[in-house]
């Protein structure tokens, strides 16, 4: 455990939602009951003004800093999340829940429907970015928090930050949307229609009733992540960790794994579907495909009233929400004369950057967290 | 049927080595009997000098020009091959097979084992670059061609040219390589593994004996072709081609074909499994993989004392095969002293640009042919 960690920490749990007060979607459908895991680090101070929201990407989880007991490795964002660390946990109170339609520990697809009953599977209902942050709002007024200090996030987690900040920006001082995208391009929505086909086509897969049926898509899914990996890797990046090397003998080529690269991408399939639900993918990709938040003229009437300090984080290397998609938001933001701070950071890992230990741009989080208003 | 096309023209097939004459591969293996099929376009001359050999990609066959009797389309090269077209049938006479491991006609693992066996499957034998190219050689030798005016392709097409002048640079004047690699990436190699694997964990694949069993893996071939399908073009022409048009009633979100791009890779994948055979796919995936001609150190030995006229073309939004591997091709070539014309054209439809009607590149090969040495 590093000394410079927040420790041991556990997952809590609370249901936000219940059929007496079931949370209404976007769809206009009802869900209930919702319960959310979350986890949080540091201290609310008295006048509840240090609270920082974090949103996760697509398969990420609440458990994004410290060390769950027997953990062999440190939360997702241990690099961001920690005492001294750009997002302090000396300083801040820090927020992470797993967002709806996930599959470690708040509902989703997977989930016993009415709390007790068999797995929704494809009866869930589809959500939209703005379902996600209808829960992650319930979360932090049962915290007690009523403005945050920041809300942040990377990828899935930025394009959650965007639509809470223009609907509400009253419930924030800060917006931090790195390597997001507020409108998918066909490129991006091919790629993850192609993985939705590799999990439904899957036998396994029995329509979604996998999980009552005694199944898996487990083909399927590692299928599916091995291809979203390739687009989170810069094509140097992949270059530099395997070039060609083989993996095993030259001298007897087949359709196994002859190359490093195949192993590598064997390895994340196959770990992957260890941590995460098939339904949770079709779910949670639909709803990055469906996000296109500036895409009205009102857009950004809520912001005009309700100035967000925001900062937004390309990296240059990044082909699946490349720079581009960060100065399409800059450009809307600018438009709505907001306080806006935007930076390309030279990386060569590629969309996988914002989880990594990238010295400029873990600077540029902090002095813009540390700068006062 | 344009004006401008060769006409009706039929495939033939011949068998090129048989038990008496086996096919010696580059593994150590031997293959018999290897039939091949192939289109001629144009006549050859009383002096035999006018020959263009062309080499067709992953997923080509020997009909690149005119017309099958009932077609809706012409062959897959007839912009580029015709009466007065670059490839000029009123001058040249063009030769174009289907190759080794294809399913056009060619032997491929979905042959019958020795003639009158069952499917070979998984047990026909590994190929590399230079098996394809020596089956090229005895097909010109069968039709009394000695010497090529040229050799041109694109994409994998490329590479069995520039490995043919590698290594017997006196039978060819000119090689043409067009949007092709020395070497691929680990990204390359990557996209390939995961097509690869979505092929061999379709349950219908059955350990590659779907023929026998009356059964094919044609959910994990779609796929792996719709996967394919994404690299072959840029972001900005599926972009341009799609946006983000919703393909069905956007208030009735699901899983299904919601965007325009969606319902184009569905038919990319469902035409492609009415023509193409999965074990051919797995095969010639794997001999772009272990392609690597220039890695060796007397890679251009031959073409010293026998120099080739080369023409290399790139395509600037190619993100497949992109400029990067032609100017890898071009250095070399440059070291080896050959004479060697290079262009990188600016298309915006990315790889696929070499099938397509892209001027100046069509003008450039016009040109290259044209020019007397």
């Amino acid at each position: 455990m590093g000394a410079d960690s927040v420790g041991v920490v556990n997952t809590q749990t609370v249901r936000l939602f219940d059929s007496a007060n079931p949370l209404r979607l976007e769809s206009g459908a009802e869900l209930s009951p919702v319960d959310v895991a979350y986890e949080t680090y540091g201290t609310l101070n008295a006048d509840r003004s240090n609270a920082i929201f974090i949103c996760h990407a697509l398969t990420g989880d609440a458990h994004a800093a410290g060390w769950h007991l027997g953990d062999k490795h440190p939360g997702w964002w241990d690099t961001m999340i920690g005492p001294g660390k750009p997002v302090d946990t000396n300083r801040f109170y820090v927020i992470v829940p797993n967002l709806l339609g996930g599959c470690q520990g708040t509902t989703g697809p997977a989930s016993p429907r009415g709390g007790d009953g068999p797995a929704y599977g494809l009866d869930f209902p589809i959500l939209m970015m703005d379902d996600l942050v209808r829960v992650h709002r319930a979360l932090m007024a049962y915290l007690g928090v009523e403005r945050l200090y920041a809300a942040m996030g990377g990828s899935l987690g930025g394009m959650q930050v965007l639509q809470w900040a223009l609907e509400t920006p009253e419930q924030m001082e800060r917006a931090i949307v790195i390597a997001a995208s507020s409108r998918l391009t066909a490129q991006n929505i091919a790629f993850s229609a192609v993985a939705r086909k590799a999990i439904m086509s899957d036998p396994g897969f029995r329509g979604g009733r996998y999980a009552q049926e005694g199944d898996n898509p487990d083909t399927g899914l590692a299928t599916a992540r091995m291809l979203a990996h390739i687009t989170y890797l810069s094509e140097d990046a992949l270059s530099e960790k395997f070039g060609r090397e083989p993996q095993f003998s030259e001298s007897n080529p087949g359709f196994g794994v002859d190359f490093a690269v195949e192993s590598y991408l064997d390895y994340q399939g196959e770990s992957f579907v260890e941590r995460f639900d098939a339904l949770s993918y079709l779910y949670l990709t639909r709803v990055m495909d469906y996000f296109d938040p500036l895409g009205s003229d009102n857009a950004t009437d809520a912001i005009g009233a309700n100035p967000v300090n925001w900062l937004l984080i390309s990296f240059d290397t990044d082909w699946r929400f490349g720079d581009e998609h960060t100065r399409r938001i800059l450009r809307a933001l600018e438009r709505a004369e907001q306080p806006v701070t935007y930076r390309m950071v030279p990386s060569k890992w590629g969309h996988d950057s914002f989880l990594l230990e990238v010295p400029r741009y873990l600077e540029t989080v902090e002095a813009f967290l540390g700068r006062p208003l």
